[in-house]
């Protein structure tokens, strides 16, 4: 049997009983759908990712992308399923039936993606990377841009980026130094300059690439209010820019889009990252999307959306390490009950041991607590689409606020989740006869990549929390006062209740105590926004734990048997776990952030 | 100039400032040593680390060895290297003149390995392998044994290990089945087993390779009183067994040892990890080191040593991630002042930024904090060596406590420290193109090797904190104590020495709490062990910050300028951050470990 790596009763536990995502099917939008077609996406999903995705695994970690004779070449396992991830619909799946979408619900999509993801997180990137570009265009550009451009990305034929990052501009995106000088053809620019970590920037799986690419037009505002968004293809319409030429690659010619390097990386090898120089003979055109200067915006958009993509992914990636680990341990017989230490009785499997629990625990509460998380983000997605009036504005200003707890509580655990993962399998895990070290590697640039741990700190206590005068915040503790309340009806679920109330009281305080520090000091208010946010994301974890720990106690106590009673006992166990071992950290982390030493800021660089 | 991979300066400062080890040089065994012959040993192995050693650190990650014909080939830069280090005096240098070495003390040894290993952690396992397995054989070895074998290994020429996992045995010794049977000559058995994870087992840098290995000779006693220890060489002396043969290598046969395979591992790659087996020609012969049955006490005197130089490597890896993303934040430019975000004024180097300077301060304080723990306990060897009566029992006693501690925290910090710093030089941290990628992905073995930290857990709780009636656990208090004491005697300190007190107070409540679950139940007493280690940890890491701050603070009060001045005062200011935001970390490791509620032990097998 295949080793699992995800839990197919777990994603139906939190889309149906938890989220009841069914509901979604009442809004125009989605009402040819219901819970056969969801299940069928899932079932679909699953079968590709077991059958097609997970066999290459390790074979795209040994065998990285290089740049040959100035392409990219890629696993050429990959060649065929970036298509196909076109051919199924996978790419447009969400997009209405008007673009050949099929009006997925992104909550759906994300399930899916997450199994994509769990199976070969390098894989799963290229079709992602086009949707969101393909998202970004659709929203934003001409209808001729559209027209153009998108077709063929759908079918998973051109490969979709995000431009963002350049030499001197990473975190700092108002930095970038990319032009892009007018010609007297309108909406056509001409592009100089550089990019760096262009994922799937170039690779001989596709016959074009398409980037979403930031620069500024010549003459514009200084920083951020000078940048604007363009379409830069690595191979353009020959002779002129014009949607009746598409149809042959043969019609399409070199756009001075030069691939200049390839990075070679920790992990997440599969997946090719590259460095591209425009314009270096003065021959590339980028298209203007929407109006000049606001391509920071526009970009935000499809950004706010990757962010809870890279959640996802640290957490699938998370998903696979705890099935590896719980599988060894439940086989590796190492030792005796600590109890019972007598050496003639056989060994114990390694799942017998209180620590090696501890540690299965410690996963199985980050990666299903983040999941949660993650699926409410994306049915607050889905509402701020397709629900009306209040619903639909609330929606927005929650997921806003969640946003940068959604991709950093992930991606930051994750990588602990993963480390415990090595540690259960002790030595073995430390060597490429596993899985795991590799996932230990790959689970390590999601702290990094859109936006690091500490630029979602400052973008939650600078931005977030006050945003539309602390609405957004306000809405995050009615859910959780909502939660605690309906715990407060299940008398075994009683003491966890307050216990949650007590740190959203913490967190209150904390909140109250920075924000006052704000008027005083921006540095000092500021300085511990990344412990700020963990805090927020412990917060927001046991509260997840809890929604599920009431669907998973009632059922329980409505009397399951067998599996079932085990899948929810172990909810509940699971909750315990997390509210006895990660919640607690607040009250190490208020003691920091409550504290009036700015150790921090007065530390010199001499000192160092 | 090259970069800065460690801190002579804070070595200095630990070994004259905070544990005036010069004072080592009036025990007759020491007297020939002074300042400037330890001096003078820092300053070889400086030099020999950044001309030697340092420029391998890539390379020898990139192409790793490989096992050819039976054979395996290491890089051949390291060829040299390894005999080298035995040419120089480093593999015997703390041994007596009588055995051809310098009787230095391990204080200074572990400073100078210190810098080997910070400089390219594989390539300084290879003579502390040689040492370790030297020590042993030279503890509890026949003369003839030791003749026979030592000049060799001290020449560099023959590489020495321990040889003691085994497919079925890594954490559980007791479960070994190599086996030893007894033969018509005197101290010779024949051997016969597998063993798995042998660092250096095999090698073309050396002639040969003299296992310290483990094995059960038959109709011996089951479990771990069954174990003795043997030497198996790689290859014996020709004809017989005999140490008048030993000068040419042409008298070497093969001990029927082979290399049935290598490991490729995450990281570590430049050292060779073996797969061995014995007798599969039932012609290998090992030779018994002692007593029969013996050999585990035996090995744990190596292990012992072995731990305290696992904590000792992965300090020496992580400070050498802390200058590569010191260097890296002083020279990046990228963003604003926060308070001051004008797009047009000039970028900043990242070290401007609060959260940035927060990652280095953690570095600095787990680098620097576990460097001043392991001296601490290099410096309790030596007098558990040289001293007399009540002062040698004491060493020895708080030594064995500290152990354990010593070997886990700085491991399992080296994991946290070094993500620190690549998350500083973010996405470029994640390429290959830094080598702080490659330091995250050394660190991650030694929360493994040389026992768990889940086994060190036990090891402290289950046995070290109640062993000798507690005197152990009373010493590590009144050294607490003392050092309480000593910053109530600085005004600036005051606050500091009483917050150690009250975490103190805090370790010994929960240390009376766990002991008074022992006779309850040895399954909950022990079910947390891992958590208390970490407390234990922590509050040692203060302790060693406070002691350190109590020697700046009086230098920098009797007036210190300049350079010094700095370095005083960002040893006060690291302290500062050690209490601010790590020894707080125990308030919630306490609320856990205080708590009722055994959830990992009450967790199924079939909930997860």
């Amino acid at each position: 049997m295949p080793q699992a790596f995800y839990s197919p009763r777990h994603l139906r536990f939190l889309l149906y009983e938890v989220f009841n995502v069914e509901r979604l099917t009442q809004f125009p939008f989605f009402q040819d759908h219901h819970r056969d077609t969801f299940d069928l996406v899932l079932d679909t999903a699953g079968a590709f990712a077991e059958t097609r995705l997970r066999p290459l695994l390790t074979e795209m970690d040994r065998r990285e992308p290089q740049l040959v004779d100035g392409q990219i070449r890629i696993h050429p396992g990959m060649h065929p399923i970036v298509r196909q991830f076109g051919a199924d619909g996978w790419i447009n799946a969400q997009f209405s039936y008007d673009e050949g979408g099929q009006q997925l619900p992104t909550t759906v999509m994300n399930a899916a993606a997450f199994i994509f993801q769990s199976a070969n997180y390098s894989a799963s990137v290229f079709p992602f990377l086009t949707t969101g570009a393909a998202n970004l265009l659709r929203s934003f550009g001409s209808k001729t841009l559209v027209e153009t451009f998108t077709p063929k990305m759908y079918a998973g034929l051109w490969q979709g980026t995000m431009a963002l990052t350049e030499p001197d501009a990473g975190s700092s995106l108002s930095d970038i130094s990319t032009t892009a000088d007018p010609t007297d053809q309108e909406g056509v620019y001409k592009i100089r300059g550089q990019k760096i970590y262009i994922s799937a920037g170039d690779h001989d799986g596709v016959e074009n690439v398409v980037h979403l690419m930031l620069a500024k037009i010549k003459g514009g505002p200084a920083g951020a209010k000078g940048i604007s968004l363009f379409v830069v293809p690595k191979k353009r319409l020959r002779n002129s820019f014009s949607p009746q030429h598409s149809e042959f690659s043969i019609n399409l010619e070199n756009n001075d889009v030069v691939t200049t390097g390839i990075y070679h990386k920790m992990g997440y090898k599969g997946a090719p990252i590259a460095h591209l120089t425009m314009g270096s003979h003065d021959d590339c055109q980028g298209y203007l999307v929407g109006e000049p200067h606001r391509g920071l915006s526009y970009m935000f958009q499809m950004m706010n959306e990757a962010r809870v993509g890279v959640g996802l992914n640290a957490t699938a990636i998370a998903t696979a390490a705890y099935y590896a680990s719980l599988a060894y341990a439940k086989e590796r017989p190492q030792g005796r009950p600590i109890a019972e230490k007598d050496p003639v009785r056989p060994q114990v499997p390694i799942i017998r041991h209180a620590d090696v629990r501890r540690m299965l625990l410690f996963q199985k509460a980050v990666v299903e607590g983040s999941l949660s998380l993650l699926t409410h983000c994306a049915l607050l997605s889905d509402l701020a689409h397709v629900a009306q009036g209040d619903e639909r504005e609330k929606a927005g200003m929650l997921l806003d606020l969640l946003t940068p707890v959604a991709k950093s509580y992930p991606s930051e655990m994750g990588c602990l989740s993963t480390s415990a993962a090595v540690q259960i399998l002790g030595g073995a895990g430390y060597t490429t006869d596993f899985p795991v070290e590799q996932f230990y590697r790959e689970a390590r640039i999601h702290p990094i990549h859109e936006g690091t741990t500490g630029i979602h700190g400052l973008d939650l206590l600078g931005r977030k929390v006050s945003q539309h005068g602390g609405k957004g915040m306000r809405l995050f503790m009615a859910e959780l006062q909502g939660v605690i309340a309906e715990a407060r009806q299940v008398e075994a679920l009683v003491a966890f209740a307050d216990k949650l109330e007590k740190y959203l009281f913490d967190l209150q305080q904390i909140t109250t105590h920075l924000l006052g520090l704000a008027g005083e000091s921006t540095e000092r208010f500021l300085a511990d926004a990344t412990l700020y946010l963990e805090a927020f994301g412990i917060l927001s974890i046991a509260w997840q734990w809890l929604k599920m720990a009431v669907v998973a106690q009632r059922v329980l106590q409505a009397g399951a048997t067998g599996d079932e009673a085990d899948f929810y006992g172990g909810k509940v166990a699971t909750m315990r776990y997390f509210f006895e071992y990660e919640l607690v950290k607040i009250d190490s982390l208020s003691l920091r952030l409550l504290s009036a030493d700015a150790v921090t800021l007065e530390m010199r660089n001499e000192f160092f």
